[in-house]
């Protein structure tokens, strides 16, 4: 059913007061279902109403789900006990990153009803720097001893596992907490009751670094196809996990991130439509005056070679197709590059084979485009359009322009990426709009050297 | 410890025939590290003989890692009752997987050494269209009926569970394998022995069809936080699961081929350095092309004008500026509007909200911008660089001009995408580059139109 066909249905069984009926269709639906028909609700005062219906479980997971500005609403109007159920069942990891994004007056009456133990818990999620693995983790996992049998694993997990976000993978630490080793819930019911978990424990533990970034926290996971990733303090004591949901979200925040940067836009993980216009501005603003005031060079290129221009007026009209042709080129390098480094495909010691395959690509490239215009110009531009300015020459100036620019623009958008990364920049704002000013200029400076060698103005 | 370093004590060890030390070295890998190692190994022969050193369930998993390349070489060296080991091994997601890319010969050998059960589930989902949740999903999951108890769930489990990719989720079908219900491991083992399945399984099950796309599968599992996607047929029965880590790689591929339509490249998934010259040639080349002709308008606007660029031929100066704050301003909007899409943010209906939107924002950058440029041009361009020819005017004529290609390019930029995917195109393609080549004839008009009224010339 369609959000909005439900969002009516509802809203007609509240007002004929069928409010038994609501409730049942409101837990029926999956928590993320419910968050998304909650938030359409208009009224503020029914949307409360209508969390109220629902059970303990799904109010927690509905909760987690809203957006921040709904959460924070709500804690207005929850009573501190009604506060309390709700944080009671949501897990460490999901009401630190809730703590994080609300004003400190919610932050104080929400420490405030949670007990000392998960307190200290959030508190400690907190401390880890913005972006690292240590503030995503939860410090909710399962773990167990060596010595311990199957049957102990099981009573263990039974004993504990209700408050666990993932109890599938099973963590193996000894007297110190340090990681020793690693087993599933697969691999204990595949198991007899009396095996001890030491003989059939994998003891070659991947695990990452409270102070690494989340991102590569999230990639390696994914390489190695966990359900969850096990994060260790300096001392390589397990503090907590990442779990696979998470790193999803990780990911996908990351490439909306990287996606932004490329179109010359400073990050942000605010939904489109919930953007302020003010909001959206100041993320687009930087960029856009950086670039236009770098335009300043390509200005004076052109005001130099301006008698030039007045004796072939003709090159001035395939101004813009070069430099478009140009840009396209570079931001196709360019953004293969910096996609690659986020996958890791490529690393800092293999920059002269990229350098060496886009030189090639390059030549590739623009010797055929240089042909296609060629033609184009003799066969299309000058006879069927009548330009009748365009000769030989001037044809011979555009396509090596061509040709030189591409191999440039090539040139510098794969290199670019890689030196940001080795300077400890995102290579990521290396794109296509800051490698077209550089691009830009570099192409009049070979357009105008070719136009006075070979055309002698 | 590094690759390289790896690499070299390996290779030691096998001169120093310590061959024992090897297999230790190598099985103690997890396997997709086992698989890096194993393709960075020069020599082919003794990659081989590394291989073959594998334990039969390491080999499997590390088969399954390697790229299609390395695949097929393995198979040609394999004798048949090798391969039918590894065979055996992986699921049968994977082994379609590896069939979709292997030369007809190679696929032939494969089949010949599968039994019939597993040629059967693998020609069912290569007969799902490219790109369809069929196509990736596994037939291996673990089914429950809804009068089992928890006990009788166990046995099924340990009895059938060894060769399920998972296990955490189980699905209960009616006679005619109709999806009815949903439970966790999990919530079995937090249940007593004879608790009835039918009383805790969840029925509101949400699952999705073997034609819809992979994307949407994905996206839907990372969006209700599953570790598995059950997929049905038309008539509603449960054909198999997509697992998270496929999703999760899905969702990173579909990443990687938006950030290249973006970028105007053909979408590829082959990683770049095992991409030759021609074949990125080939993935380049077409939008050039096309953009590059796409050009000839900006060509014969500029001719047209000739006259009046050689009655002032200082506009010409800012032609590049211009256009690259179109191009910029537009590629913003449409690429903000492209990821909203691809994220489920934005939607058809939300059309209006969109251009409102941007028409705002486009107002404030303008305005900003050319505050900006009104201010170097007087105080910086004119003065200090000494362009004598700027003149009120003529800074009026170009800061009009910004603001009105600002409005334009942010208009097109958030309209073309979403006009795309309502004609089912990939909104994607209507990046930076398309907008820009629009953009840059709009500009161009607007340019010389205002130059006209306020500079009569």
């Amino acid at each position: 059913m369609e959000l909005n066909e439900m969002l009516e249905q509802i809203n007609e069984l509240y007002n004929s007061r069928h409010i038994a009926d609501v409730k049942k269709l409101l837990n029926d639906l999956n928590p993320a279902d419910i968050a998304q028909l909650l938030e359409a609700v208009d009224e503020e005062r029914r949307r409360i109403f209508f969390f109220r219906l629902l059970t303990k479980e799904n109010a927690a997971e509905t909760f987690v789900e809203f957006d921040f500005d709904t959460q924070e609403k709500l804690i207005h109007s929850f009573s501190d006990a009604e506060l309390k159920e709700v944080l009671d069942e949501i897990y460490v990891d999901d009401a630190a990153d809730i703590i994080e994004e609300m004003p400190a007056t919610v932050v104080k009456r929400i420490l405030k009803n949670t007990d000392s133990e998960t307190r200290e818990a959030i508190n400690s999620i907190l401390k880890y720097p913005e972006d690292s693995a240590g503030s995503i983790m939860t410090p909710e996992f399962v773990d167990l001893k060596k010595d311990m049998t199957v049957e102990d694993a099981f009573k263990r997990i039974r004993r504990t596992g209700v408050d666990k976000e993932t109890i599938y993978t099973c963590y193996v630490t000894d007297a110190s907490r340090h990681l020793i080793g690693v087993t599933t819930v697969k691999e204990l019911l595949l198991s007899d009751y009396d095996d001890i978990i030491e003989d059939f424990m994998e003891t070659n533990v991947i695990s990452i670094n409270t102070l690494d970034d989340r991102e590569k926290a999230s990639t390696e996971l994914s390489r190695y196809d966990f359900l969850a990733m096990p994060v260790v303090d300096m001392e390589n004591r397990l503090v907590g996990i990442i779990t696979v949901d998470d790193a999803i979200d990780v990911l996908q925040e990351e490439n909306t991130e990287d996606i932004q940067k490329m179109a010359a836009i400073v990050p942000t993980d605010t939904p489109y439509l919930k953007t302020g216009v003010f909001e959206t501005w100041k993320k687009r603003i930087p960029w856009l005056l950086l670039l236009m005031v770098s335009a300043t060079i390509t200005s004076q290129i052109l005001t130099s070679f301006e008698s030039k221009l007045a004796a072939l007026p003709v090159l001035v009209a395939f101004i813009p197709m070069l430099m478009d042709t140009g840009g396209n080129s570079g931001g196709q390098a360019s953004v293969t590059i910096i996609r690659s480094l986020s996958l890791g495909e490529i690393k800092m010691g293999d920059i002269f084979r990229v350098v060496w395959k886009e030189i090639r690509v390059a030549l590739v490239c623009g010797v055929s485009l240089a042909v296609v215009c060629f033609a184009k110009l003799m066969l299309f531009d000058k006879p069927v359009l009548g330009n009748s300015e365009i000769t030989l020459s001037v044809a011979l100036v555009i396509c090596l322009t061509i040709v030189a620019e591409i191999v440039c623009a090539k040139i510098i958008g794969c290199t670019l990426p890689i030196f940001a990364k080795r300077l400890g920049f995102d290579p990521a704002v290396m794109a296509s709009p800051f490698i077209t000013t550089i691009v830009d200029a570099i192409s009049l400076l070979v357009y105008f050297g070719l136009a006075s060698l070979i055309l002698s103005i």
